[in-house]
């Protein structure tokens, strides 16, 4: 199994509750489920992790990178707009990262400070951001791990 | 009774001790009891929050909503920086917000990002800016029952 | 009996006509006569004054503070763009002024420049902007006389 | 007859003295006498405003839309700098708004505040910024009529 | 006969079928219809050229210039944003320039970097923006004409 | 078979020459035999376009849309920068639009001027981000085709 | 006699009262009577105006104009900030103009607006700016009275 | 003995692992070894502080300044970009501040929002970067203590 | 021989005809005659491209370098304000490029996007720029022949 | 005698042969002839210093001061685009300093970074901008001795 | 001994009479006192260079560097605003770099051009700046020694 | 023989020592000889001065051209950042000024402000800018003299 660390930034917790005309109704909670249930299929193990505070956002990543994770899903929510702490966090660690975002925020005129330390970035598919995501990542982790076999 | 969450943010417990030139030498202490007394004079049920952290800011706004606050007083103070998190936590919520500032911040240069998440702001006026806060948060909380009452 | 200068800056008096959908319905007219019966009841005596020209706006000021006025209430409206003159008057009278917007400007991407010659200033509670504008001017004004009084 | 209100901006009464290399010799008289009779022979009833004062713009123009006035030809001319109030009144307003100048003002930098106020802006060809601005006036003042009459 | 070039830029071809509540239904078939029998009434001949290409716009424009025509009518549209050749290459011509634009673009926030080449410019009107663009246009060449007779 | 134009901005032909540090050594006839066989098995039948012509990618759109395409996956390459026009075309039509690229064109301090007009961007991973485009691509085509049937 | 028009801007009838740690306390009147006495030994005759409204003083300079006045002598004051409308009117006329600050705005951070359309400019001296700035007008005047004599 | 409190901002805890071509492989328990060592060797007693959330940053100053710790000294890394609670938190205290920075952020295009709440700075040494920060803090104290003294 | 693309970008075709008083009166003929001259000389063969448009040029350069050019000389002329897509080409190809321009570009304060992807740059002789231009891309040629045979 | 330093800046000892459409045709000596005639009528002496480096500049002053020089007449020239160092020299000593230009700087779109540290600035009236300093500076020295006197 | 240079720049001659509120009484002469005292104590022997000229500093450090100096301890002082050529040079050399400020320039809104070329800058201590300068380059010049030896 | 002043600036003199991976290994003392022998196979005579004093250079250049000096080459160096008073100096005199930059300025995202005092610039071609420089310079020569000549 391929572990992954899925870290949900500040106010994803209220998904499905908070303006829904934007982030659709699908909370949280079916949320995981999921991406449970997707990730199981293609041999991914998750453990996500929601959080409102940056602090908590960057000692999860550390402690995951000491637990062997094998890469990060991110979406920095409402950590896009001034998590420069956490992007110096993730800049500076092995694993690849996936930056996902539900809408294209480039549409909605933001930027995220956290892109620029992750491997790529996924946005604009609501749900399926993550999903794909999550595809990608996996193959991310295929390629290190052939590298290392190599 | 209306419930009404008041959120103090970064720095606003050192209040009366810290920086008295600008904000004073009323304490966290006697303003909370000050915020009471007058709430109490007028139906109003306060939960004061005091919090350096802009991620317990997040989760207790989330959690008063839950609970079933009518409304929410803030004052960012450390927060009115950089807390884009919060505000968008703000943006996405029913209860009206009122944001209230014991300086005028304009005179000092300063811009609230916050604020835009708010019905209405309030800046100047000291103590006063809390308690006038709550009196227009009790007027917009009868205005909402009573359109629910219609 | 307090004397206070509400000042309306460009195009207040079409209050009620113009753009409902964001200042609302109640008339110039029947804002003043709403504010005439607050103040009364609070012992304050208002000296109610449109204009659209900011040098009436300003000369108005001068000799209200010539009248003995005690205190002014503005909205600057139209003037919040480029009132910088009507700013250098307001920054340099010794009566306390409370700036007052019926919108919360922030949420609008707007800034006045008057603002900070204010003492304080309310924002976005639409009348009520006005209402709790006379209150606290009544209680600054109160609190120079008893200074004064000492 | 279609009554329309022709707003000539800061410094326009002294067309054909000042700075003629740039706005030729025809003076304001000649240029009213010129825009009567163009709008004679098109059915068009002109009250033409001249002012230096951004107050008695507005004034003017709340006035003519009280009288019944079906649209607004307006030169902003020394008010395209800053004329914001101006610009906020005529945004608030329903007969259609026809900008002109009487030089290309992208060629020379500038940028008129008022412009986003107006249904649309022609600039460059002189004096015949006027006499086709009152033409395309006319039509849209048809426009509105038809639709009102079925 | 006044022999005129009318340069429809990028996007143009597909009007009345994009974004038809901003640009409108009718379709560049039938306006090149409407302006082609509006012309011949003024004794004006075009010649209309669509392309979503930049550099097409130019190699016409200096064809025409050969050609003999005698003015030239553009709605720089898609190249409004960074049409910079397009721009030079106005700047250098003899024959005069008028620009239209359907929209009023100010009240878009957009800019058209071409303007500055044309003699003048008419926004906001939709369909006439054309009509009223070649009116002026044929004033110009009447102009020119006469000078060079006298 | 669910029908795609691939669009290929400029220099993406050059693509295994140029700069292969960055883009890898993969060329652009070997990247469409890649794509030809992931879409074949997945329902989709990809129409590939490359150009360095910023009008022919406006006109293929066109042409795309007219020919009945169900979706756009595009990498504007070349066209990040300027390709405004560009991006007036695809806001403008209906089919789903996605962009891709190779490289997290926010790590290199870049912003892509069309992506505001994709439902969704994604970056990053060389070859795949064209892969995984084509995924959600076809997903988003389902979607439609699902909404259209009901 | 050379007769000088003194313009007096926003906020300068105030002088003497109005921030006097900043601009002294001599009054309007009393720098009046030091200007006219200063003046007639020089043989100037001032006509003095002091205004709030940018709109008077640009009737005033004309009116000034068509009297034959040879001189302006103006410390826009308050309307240092925008007064684009004056700075035209200004731009435009024949006599010099000179225009004088009491305080040194360049220290202040300011930056006057009108400052371009005068021959030259005198700050930071207090009253004296206006002396000097008569002083030197005066001689102004002379110079072009001898090239008209020439 | 002197008491300091050392902070050690977000992503500090991680020295020595992450991004070692920067920070140099010295671990934090190591570096926290060698800050006792030198500060022990000075009669200063420290209490070090690792934490990656401002908030707890905040907390642990007001805690320390409760305790009557007579020196702070900081190395606000990942808060550097956005700290401004923290800085507004070290604004209002009493005891003497030193930032320090093991590497030059000058050089690398960044600057510290809480260094100008410090005393002074200290950047690009490494580890010595604190050793000397700790050196001058004990002087800066003993400064105040014989002031205190006379 | 050594063989050199002379590419020739927006409104160069143009030359001698167009804003004379900038550019000359020597045509695009003339100058080709005397570049093929001069280089002939210089032991150079040019193949002179003539283009408006950004993706010709583009495609011609890639040819080149398919066909063994061996060095590039480019006036973007009309490209070099948003010319980036044939700056990433320039960037990505291996022979020497040379940029040319006829006026000094820095004294009509404009900048050129493709500069930064040549070598050099050699801007305001007028036509001495291609001439000095084709001098030094020969001897850089000269210098990377001595290298490979080396 | 009132001692003065006459600083020039940068490029004023090439006064009359350089750029004399803007300087006029007066030289350096002469200007010199007529300012310490000038000087001598009011009671001053000069000691005109001319330099190019900003180092003399800033010695210069240095030495005056210790030489009990009463006040500072300073063209920067050159040195007003950059010259902070000497800003700071000047805002540090004692005598008053004024600064003038001959041209008005505001209509040429420079700012004076010297200006900042005097006390006053005259712009505008070629060589009269000198003897107006002087005059204005022999009464600064004035009001200083009398001061001290009292 | 290690010999290292110590260059003071622009104004820094003047240290203890000018500005001293800001920047103490001690004067230059002293500080060299104290600064050889603290020299010798630790084995340094300084070359310490007073100069307000930008290109002796120049000059100054490129000697020193011929003539075997091991590192450079620097106040630019007045140079910290455009000492950009002294900044080129002090990237260039060899011995490592100290710049010290007597205070903390963030406080004051400065920012300092040269830093960016040093090893490590120290700000805020007054004359302590200077000696903690000395001792951390005292032992990086142990470090270079030690390097060389190994 | 036509005489050239040639003006290396700040930090040239350590040419060949320093940066050399940038500006090569070729001394000062070399690149004189080198251009010396260039010089005099065109009939060109060289002074050449090198200074790290912008005050020396312009000093320099206005004794050249009072010594009769036909042409100006200039490498700027450390004076292309704010060089700003040899910029003035430059555009005042009457001898062609070309300036050259042995690195391509703008790939390393710096501009000259020197540059826009120069009759053209040639950048990025090592010692090889000096030479072309020279044949340039020379011709440019040759063009003054044959007007004068005719």
């Amino acid at each position: 199994m391929k572990r992954i660390l899925v870290l949900q930034g500040a106010n994803m917790s209220a998904l499905g509750k908070r303006e829904p005309e934007i982030y659709g109704t699908t909370t949280a909670v079916e949320l995981d489920a999921l991406m449970h249930k997707h990730a199981e299929e293609r041999g991914l193990k998750l453990e996500i992790f929601y959080t409102h505070h940056e602090g908590d956002a960057i000692s999860r990543v550390y402690q995951a990178v000491e637990d062997g994770i094998e890469g990060v899903l991110i979406n920095p929510a409402g950590f896009l707009h001034a998590g420069f702490a956490l992007r110096d966090c993730l800049h500076g660690i092995q694993p690849p990262v996936v930056e996902v975002h539900m809408t294209n925020i480039d549409k909605r005129g933001r930027r995220s400070v956290t892109a620029e330390a992750a491997q790529g970035v996924i946005t604009g598919f609501g749900i399926r951001s993550y999903l794909h995501g999550l595809n990608v990542l996996g193959e991310l982790i295929d390629d290190r791990r052939s590298v290392v076999a190599t």
